[in-house]
Formats: structure tokens, sequence, C-alpha cells
């Protein structure tokens, strides 16, 4: 642009994206903060992978999307590869465990907080860059691990503030869901319409009964009158299937009272977790149990109820629930979500349950995509913007406002050079201890830089900034060997008593003259120190 | 991929992205937080952009790009309008400031860490995808913005324990270029030669002053033969600006040792930084004083110069150099650079200094390109990877292992759920003090997740993960109500010594037996705590 008058340009973020203040960040990093010591507590580690995938290493699992490219952001690269923006950050780990298998310890526990990316048709609250906090077992056979995800997930609700009865994890098992489906005649062969199925009852929450029995069926036109079509059941089909999403019609079982001391082998305890069968399947004399996967998911199912409650985690926290589905494509086994149960409104001004903030299960076959062998795995991802929504809601979010900076004002723009000074002694000396060392929460300082013609508009800056204080020193004050230190709190406090004009000016509200020269600057420290203790508190 | 045999897909990080491992994003953290605490100490509050832009909002400042689109990946939104991927957190920022102008408070103070993006030719030490933390004040028209950036970077250098007298904040002025450029015939309306000019200026570093020369005149073949074609500059035009960029031939100066009671008015030091001339241009008698803009820029330099000094930061650590440049397009006023001086070993064998590890410098067009006013503005950007290499190569990347998991092992898959609970009694007990709050460092504790099968599996996998002890309970430590607790660390200490099979195995290396019982877990976890106090250097 050098050398001609650039044309104005309309300033605007990219629609479906978002800016972010500083109050969110700092909530924000707080929570992810306190997710991430419960991850490392269980033994994860950081990883990290680029936001580029190459197309086809991130495979195809996006749910609502079975176009290709359809749902992700793609480029072709110079060397005619397509890559794409991640969609999650599942896929990109198993592209990175399969290209670095040797190096890695077996099981390999990990996890990831970052962006990903969906791009989706913008709309109210649909974000097409969006954070997760992913932790995963690559490398995991058995169940126990998927049981130790949802314990984990557990933990991680209540180190948030969760109060126990306010979320709960539900867990199922797409082999149940697979037995269920070929009880209904939807085999193996039907892959397009068994996921259609997946999908429509992964819409439970969002649409209710009668809304999936429609995706089920012919289809569903939705509000905006575009057409969904539907996986094409017939209505006894979908009987058995609305029929076996509820938990009480399935007989869904949980010890009592569980006692530890007890202690149960796992195989003395098996076949007990879904007690009865849809009763149009009991109409139809259709045996669940005859179907091998049905029965080798519902012993999962059992286990993980046992492991979870011999570690204390009741149905209170960990319950099975067989209208858990997930819509990612990838899952192989165990499924599960946490759900936050305390009502909200929603836009239609409807009270409901807060709902889902997070989920996962295992996906044995995605490593294994890669690889000559096959790489069991199981974990889950929480959506960390609906986590952050959901504590605001709960009052449990971080949001305390920090100090806003002393800021030093500028009588006389001739004299920065002493402002600046004056700025730094103050910042060396409210941020290290006596032995020199930093001191835990920082004291920002800062020497106004706006236009400082006029005075007035240098208290508004500090005032809007939050200042707990103003360092003015003019001509007089200079003279004199003084400054002035402005506390705005008490300023403000002051202000508010007196009423007459004369009054407030001679009273200087809040306003105290203290000696400085550039050689001693201790009194004005001091001050500043005596503020800063008051406000927040403690003693002067 | 339901129902059908997935076909092999290869396993590869796209060209020119990276993977991140654990100690290397735990090192970043720690760099990271230092970095933000100085910004927060200076006053500067965290914003966040998402990382895509439309495309006419970025502008097309890339360094090395002529052509639209070049050097950044973009995309055409369904609404036909283009979004391209940041290439530098300025940009956008300039964007999100004229787009909620009104709502910030002026000078706006902000930092920002992000990943950025450039579409280049990958290549060794060249990636696509890389960290910038940036801080920037909007609103600020006085060169003093520019003095306490250039301060803040050195307290940046200072804070991540890079000594004094290892790095330099190098300072210069846009305005002076331009007028040097003007002395020699290249006016405003020559922009793309100016452009050129400055990019090739920028390279002295990379190409040394022969290369500079070639890329000032008609052009420079690379060693793989690839023609960058120059700015056709004559002979004349050529030396002069060689002999600008020589600090010494200008004659910078620096106050030897300035004494801060002196206290200097600015309006009483003008006018003395660039004392020398080049000599071709006295030849020529071309006077560069008589250019407005070479004298606003000097008189700039020279506040720089004098803020500094006077805040205690001398030609040490922040210096006049007219050789800075900065290869940004949009820079109007003073630019810096900080550049670490210590050597190292480059991939030809030559050892030179390890130079730039970020920049910055004044953009006053940037916000007003989207507004109907000017919006003066000055900032910085570090490199974040360049600047870890070199706290790398100065030992002071904070590097240190993390304690691994305490590692329960499985000897009777059968009992998953009683080793399960003996860590999750482990996890609480290490990670909670005794008022029931979380500890500073956490202790991780795991399940051997993986196939139980081989126990010696169990044992190398603990060892890799750099466990400080294991727990193994088998049907005969049951029966007995105890668990054994390995000390690995001991373990192989005493295996050093013993060299006789038998009595290693009588020894049994670093393992103790204490009591066990679900209910009552504390001699287990008083035996781990023994060994983590121990392995830590501190009494058990």
């Amino acid at each position: 642009m050098v050398g001609k008058k650039p044309k104005r340009v309309t300033a605007r973020v990219p629609r479906g994206f978002v800016d972010r203040s500083a109050s969110d960040l700092r909530a924000q990093d707080a929570m992810l903060a306190k997710i991430r010591r419960v991850y490392e507590t269980y033994g994860f580690e950081p990883v990290e992978t680029p936001v580029f995938e190459y197309t086809d290493a991130l495979g195809k699992f996006l749910p609502d999307s079975d176009r290709p490219n359809e749902g992700v952001f793609s480029i072709e690269d110079d060397d005619e590869q397509w890559m794409s923006l991640r969609y999650d950050l599942t896929a990109p780990l198993a592209r990175y465990v399969a290209e670095n298998f040797e190096a890695l310890p077996k099981p390999y526990r990990s996890y990831r907080a970052g962006y990903v990316f969906r791009n989706e048709k913008p709309g109210p609250g649909r974000f097409r860059q969006f954070m997760q906090f992913d932790a995963d077992i690559v490398g995991a056979p058995n169940v126990s691990a998927d049981a130790e995800m949802a314990m984990m997930m557990a933990d991680t609700m209540e180190a948030l503030g969760i109060p126990r009865g306010q979320y709960v994890i539900r867990v199922n098992n797409r082999k149940v869901l697979d037995g269920v489906l070929e009880a209904i005649g939807l085999g193996e062969e039907d892959a397009e319409r068994r996921l259609t199925v997946l999908r429509a009852i992964d819409k439970l929450d969002k649409f209710g009964v009668e809304g999936v029995r429609l995706l089920l069926g012919k289809g569903r036109k939705d509000e905006s009158g575009d057409f969904t079509p539907g996986a094409g059941l017939g209505t006894a089909g979908i009987d058995v299937l609305i029929e076996f999403l509820d938990a009480s019609s399935v007989g869904v079982v949980h010890s009592a009272a569980f006692e530890p001391k007890e202690n149960p082998k796992l195989a003395d305890m098996k076949g007990g977790v879904l007690r009865k069968m849809p009763a149009t399947l009991v109409h139809n004399k259709i045996d669940l149990h005859a179907n091998q996967k049905f029965s080798d998911g519902e012993a999962e199912l059992d286990q993980i109820r046992l492991l979870s409650e011999m570690a204390g985690y009741g149905p209170d926290r960990i319950r099975i629930d067989p209208s858990v589905v997930r819509g990612l494509e990838y899952y192989t086994g165990p499924v599960f979500e946490a759900e936050l149960l305390f009502p909200v409104t929603n836009e239609k001004g409807e009270v409901v349950r807060f709902g889902s903030v997070g989920g996962g299960g295992r996906y044995d076959g995605l490593v294994s995509r890669f690889m000559s062998q096959p790489v069991p795995a199981t974990g889950f991802s929480i959506g960390v913007s609906r986590l952050m929504t959901a504590l605001k809601n709960l009052g449990r979010l971080e949001t305390s406002r920090r100090t806003g900076p002393v800021v030093v004002t500028v009588m006389d723009r001739d004299r920065m050079a002493d402002y600046q000074a004056m700025a730094t002694q103050l910042r060396n000396a409210l941020n290290t201890d006596e032995a020199g060392n930093p001191t835990e929460v920082p004291v920002p300082v800062e020497v106004f830089q706006g236009n400082p013609k006029q005075f007035g508009k240098q208290l508004q800056y500090a005032d809007r900034r939050d200042a707990p204080c103003v360092i003015i020193q003019g001509g007089d004050e200079k003279a004199a060997g003084k400054v002035q230190v402005k506390d705005l709190a008490l300023g403000k406090e002051l202000s508010a008593q007196i009423t007459d004009n004369a009054e407030w000016r001679e009273a200087r509200a809040g306003q105290e003259m203290v000696d400085y020269a550039p050689e001693s600057p201790d009194a004005m420290i001091a001050a500043v120190r005596a503020i800063l203790s008051r406000q927040s508190g403690g003693k002067g």
C-alpha cells in the first residue's frame, strides 16, 4: 500500500467465527488448568498436532456430512495433495500414533486442547472454530480403560466445581445398538442406513421422540423448511428402537448400594445391566441375547458398571443409558457422554436440561486404518465453550476481575522520560519480592500513551481500565519534589458523600501528596502499596 | 467405514507442519508464562481473534509475496467471500480494533499468542504453522510508546533468563530510510521498487553485504539456481545504501554514561543520533538533513534513545541501528528487532550470531484502513519457536523432567476393579493436602491398561514412563493382605551393585511388602510417599 491511497475496507470478523475478550480468556485458562490437572493425575501427557492433516488421513467421520469435503475446510497443496483443517482431535491423534508407533510407550496416554474447525453454515450458537480438550488411551484393549475414561470424566466435572447430582456420565455400547439393528433387519451390509439411524438417535435431546421417529422413518422437515431424509425404517422397527432408548423399558439396573469389601469378581456379576427387552421384540419372539454383538456389548456394559461402582462411582455419577449414541462414525464399543442436569431456558423459552458437554468412546479401527495391526483405543473430548457456558450458568466460572494498571499520567509531554522512569520504578517494586523474585500476581503499571492534551481523558481511561490509582506530577508538584497519588476507588466513595462542589475540590477526594525524586521513589511506592492493599481488603 | 474393509492410508504429518511432544509443550508453557507476565506488568490484556480473516481485511502485507494469495492459505466461503488463515497477529488485531473501536479503552494495550500460517514451500527449518506472541498499543500517537515497546522487549529477554549483553533491541525508523531513498532518487511514486529495496536490506543477516548488493542491483541467483529480481539501483545508489546500513559510518552516538538526575528535557537533546552522513552523499553534496522525512525520523530516534537511556536502558540493551528494516510493508515509523548475540553454528558450519527472535514497529496506517480517522499504533511480535531454540542453546529452557506415573500393575485381569480402586486411593491421597485442597504439582497414578498377559511388559512400560514405583498384588499378596511397592530407581541402583542372579532374586531389589486392604490403604500410601520424597531428594 506504499504510495497509493488505500480504499476503505469493512472490518468484520468472518461469519461463524468469534473474537475473545480478556475476561473470557482468563476464565478459560483457569478452567483448562483444572481439567489439565485431572488428566495429569491419571498419567496423561500433553501432545499437539498441527491444525492441518492430509484429507485422506483425517477420513470422513464427521457427523452430518456424507458427501466428501462437506463439513471440513480443505485446500489443495501445490503438490496436489489435499489438506484439511482438523474437525476433531481424535483423527489427528490416530495419525500421530500410527506415524510414531514404535517411539511411543504403549498404552499411550495423552491429552490435548486445541481448536477444531467445521465448515458449516454459520448460525446462532454454531461456530466454525471451537476448542476441544481431549484425553485418550491408545493400545488399551480392555473395557477397564473405557471405565477409567468415564471415571476421569466424572472427576473432571467435580474438579470444575459441578456438584455431584448436577452431572452424570451416561454410558452405552455401540455393539448393543448393532445387535438391536441386526434384530430389526439392518445388518452390516446396510452401513449407510445404520449410520443414518445412529445419527437420528443422537438427535433425541434436540428433536425429542417425535423428531427421532421422523428421522428413523421417512424424514423430517425443520422449521426453515429444509428436509432431512430419514432412514426409511418401518413402524415396527421404529417402535423397537424408540422403546430401546428408554432406560426403564430395558430395565437398566445398577447395584443399589455397593459394598467395596464384598469384592466380587467380574465373572460372577455378568448379565444384569439390561434386564428387560423392548415389548415389541418380546411380542415378536426375538431374543436379543442370542445375538453375539448384543451379548458382548451388554457384558462390557456390565463390566463398566461394576468397575465404576467398585471404585466408588455409583449410578449418580456413571449410569448405563441405552439412548447414548454419539454421532461420530468411528466408535466401535463403549460410548459415553457427560451430561449436565441443571435446568436452563433455551432459545424457545423452554426449560430444558443443560445437556451434553462432551463425550467419547472406543475407536478400535481408527489407528489401525494406518497400520497392519489392530490398535485398540478409547478416549473422550470436552467441548470447552459449551462447558464454559455451563459453568457460567452455575456461577462456577472464575471471572474475578483483575486489578487494572497503576496509571502514570502525563501533565507535561516533554517530561515523558520522567513519567516513564516513575512507571519503571513502580513496576519493578510492585512485582518483585524482597529477594528479587517475581511475585505471584502481576501488578500492571503503565504510562498514559494516548494523546495527553486533555487530562480528563487520562482519568477516564484509568477509570475504564479499573486502575486502582493514578500518579500525577505537574510543574508545581515537580518543583516541590512531590507526586500526587490518587486512589480512584476511594475518590469515588468520597465524592458520593460530598455534595458541594467547592468542598469536593477542597477535599481532593482520595488524593494524597507524597515526596518524590527520581533517586528516592520510596514514598510513592509505599503510597501505591497502601492503596493496593486497602482495595484488596488487606491492611495498609 | 462401517461394513467395508478400509484401505490402508499412510500416516504422515503434512509437509511443513510438525507434531509437538510433551517436554516441548511444557517448556513452551513455562516460557509463554514468563513472557505473559512481563506484558501484564506493563498493563497489557489478552485478546484472541480467530485463525481466519476475510482476505481483504488481512491485506497483502506479507514479506516476499507480491502476487495476491501467495504466501497465505485462502478458501472461498460459500457466500463467495474469500477467507485466509492469518499470516501474522497484527493485521487481525487491526481488524479487531476497528470493528470494536467504540467499546475499547484508548490507548488499547493488548497481547496475544497464537499460531500463524504461511503457505510457503516447506524446507528445513521453514514451517507453515508457527507461533507468535505479540503485544501492541493502539491509539498511541507518540514515539514514547515505541520506546516503551522496545524497553518491554528488553525486559522480556531478561525475564527469560537471557543475560544482559547477550541480546540487544536494535531500533531504526522507516522515515529515515524513506529520506535516504528519496535522496537517491526513489520517491513515493516508486512504491514497488522501494519495497524491493526494503526487503533486500532486510536480508543483510542472511545473505551478507554482497548478497544485498545483488538484490539492490540486478538480482541474485541462489544456490538452487532460483533467480530473485533486484531493485535495479545503480552503483551510486547502492553505495549510499550500503554505507548507510553501517552504524559506524553514520556515526550513531549513544550517551556514554547516562545520569538520570541531570534530567534533561527531550527538546534540549535533539539531533544527535546520526552524526555522520555516508561519504558518497557527502561527496555528491546531498544533505539528508534537508529532507523532512529524514529529519523527522532522526528526531524520533533521538527521542527513543533518550527515553530509553533515562529509564536505564543503555545502548547495551536498546541501540539505534540504521540497518534494521523489518520485511513487513505496513510499518510507518520506528521499527525494532530483538537480536540475540551469542554465537551458534549454522547449517553451513559457520559460526554466526543467533540473530533475530522478533521485532515490530509503528503501523499508523493499518487500523485506519478500516476507519475514517487516523489510528496510530505500535507493537511487536516474538517468534516463539525461534526463541525456544535460542533458550535451548543458552541452557535457559525449563526442560526438567516430571515424575512419571505411579503404575498399579495387573497380575490378575479379573481383579481390575481392585487395581482401579488402589489407583483411585493413591491418586486422591497424593494429590490433595490435609485440608482436601489440590496440591501444587500433580502426582500421576494409573492402572496398567495394556494387555496384562506378560508382566515384564508392564515393568518395561513403567520404566519407559519414568515411573517412580509400581504397585504389585498377585494372589499370594492378596491372601496375605499385602501389596508390593517396587521403587524403580532404587531397584536400578541396587541391581547395578548385585552381580549374582540368585542374590538379585533374593534381595528383590528395591521391593517392599506392605499391609494393604481395600478399607486400609494407609501403609501403601505411606510407602509410595516415602519413595517420591526420596527420589525428589527430600527426606522420607
